[in-house]
């Protein structure tokens, strides 16, 4: 099978809402007047983003879902998508399982594949997104106000714990890694949670990279600092990753680093007035998401940790970065 | 160097024209009323699409140089860029070069990086560009009618001379391949003609993969066929080549499987009615290139290469494709 037979038979599909999609130089898209277009690149790479024997109906999932993740947290409704694709083979079997699990929730978001590119080369997909929002209504991470409320959605720190027991750091009895592991490899973008807050949040950041170092990025973004009680979102995953195991044994400081410092969450971090403590419940609940506070914005800069007395945490929490 | 210290020092400048560029979960782009955006991205793998040796300033320029005649072909005005590039590790002088590369050529088509993603991996690029162009206005694949005359702008093949000449497939003096590999590693997409020839040409595509694989996928887009002069474009080749070089000895063959199928060339083929003949040349003549009628579009199916005075050229001609 050819470049263009590949093309053709896994990633065309009837154009529905682009003015032109796969099949010629450029895809054509008509922006909606009084919107902006909202546009996020992410790639993802065998061996750094997932493992080599990934099922590809997730892989195909978690490549746009992380992308989505980034409109959610802009507050953007997703329109269209590009694909690019390195392959080291065509693997007819492969292709069709990583198409289906892409389109699938390509689909669930009306969100059309409009282009791209198929090369040969070591296993690496690109995909750039594109949505629309309201001029000038965007989450931006520069928003947050000193005293404002800080949220996540979610609970964070599931991912790391699946990726930790598949990695064979954490010990997790079969059936817990399963509920756990759609977390890791099939993570749900928070699209209806984002545009729900928009006009009610005042920042937001989607969680890659840990909650505590994704948070950091608004801060600094900002000029404020927080502080977050850590006991919080621990107590969510503990809670969460009781009901999958009753019988591990999940020492509290590894749940207090998968919840602050885990990443691959995709959850949205945000700040909201308190003014707007009963509307941001509201979105959630309409969202079918759960928002929880987990600290407020402060006028000293940089990011205090303290327990459920108030007392700083001592523990380091390290964000995930691809060149440290 | 951390990943947020590397965006900040090499990809982030001031925004311009874009809302809202680097740094954010999104970029956000207005557009202008009544036009539609123009999206292409574009994957370039290490060893397949460049040398490991290459020069980083000049993989920058052709990163971004292969999307940009993507947007030419449509007729599209560019506007903006995300890049993702996998990276093995940080090299300062590396990325430096790169940078200054990339961004020297999207400065002179004032496209502005808006955002994108690094990771750690095998080297990988994508680019991923938008342009606007007026609703309905652009040029398409589709559009080639019967009668309507075939162009090609500048002189396709020298990108291949001296690709062969790099691989040592062909022998070239030292001073010819450094006047040829330009044409090659620092392509020059024809912003400026797709442009002009908005309203003057029927249908256009770049030329990636050769020129006749390329005009191909015209013919088929548009449901026609086509009889092309083989000598025409050879004879551009060779008139170039022998400037290049008195003393190397071009075999007639070579020269036309460079000029028909060479690839990596990122001129233009286009089509427009006998009546354009006059605005064709004026829109060559308006943006510095040099446009040359190749053929003419036919009723019957399928594309057939004729020699100066009508006989079939024997000749096969391979078009690339990344997993033929």
């Amino acid at each position: 099978m050819g470049e263009f037979d590949l093309i053709a038979r896994y990633f065309t599909r009837p154009v529905r809402r682009a003015a032109l999609g796969v099949g010629d130089d450029c895809a054509l898209l008509s922006v909606t007047p009084g919107m902006q277009l909202a546009v996020s690149s992410d790639m993802l790479v065998e061996g750094r983003h997932f493992f080599a024997d990934v099922d590809p109906a997730h892989l195909g999932h978690k490549a746009l879902a992380v992308n989505l993740s980034d409109l959610a947290a802009c507050g953007a409704r997703p329109l269209a998508f590009t694909l690019a694709l390195a392959l080291p083979r065509v693997d007819a079997p492969w292709l069709q399982a990583f198409a289906d699990g892409l389109l699938r929730l390509a689909d669930a978001h009306q969100c059309e594949l409009v282009g791209g590119d198929t090369t040969q080369g070591p296993l690496n997909l690109c995909v750039t997104v594109f949505g629309e929002v309201p001029t000038g209504q965007a989450l931006l991470r520069s928003g947050a106000r000193v005293g404002d409320d800080i949220y996540v959605s979610g609970t964070p720190g599931e991912a790391r714990l699946a990726l930790d027991a598949l990695r064979g750091r954490l010990a997790l009895p079969p059936a817990a890694l399963q509920q756990l592991r759609p977390r890791l490899e099939q993570p749900t973008p928070r699209v209806a949670l984002g545009l729900a807050l928009r006009g009610v949040a005042s920042s937001a950041i989607d969680v890659s990279d840990g909650l505590l170092g994704d948070l950091g990025h608004i801060l600094k973004a900002s000029g404020v600092g927080a502080c977050v009680d850590a006991t919080v979102a621990t107590n969510l995953l503990a809670a969460s990753a009781q009901q999958a195991v009753a019988t591990a044994d999940f020492g509290a400081q590894t749940l207090m680093q998968c919840a602050l410092a885990g990443g691959d969450d995709y959850e949205l971090v945000f700040t909201a007035p308190p003014a707007q403590q009963a509307a941001v419940q509201a979105a959630a609940q309409a969202s079918g998401t759960r928002a929880t506070r987990i600290g407020r914005v402060e006028p000293a800069p940089g990011l205090r940790v303290v327990d459920g007395q108030g007392q700083p945490v001592a523990q380091h929490f390290a964000s995930f970065d691809h060149f440290a």
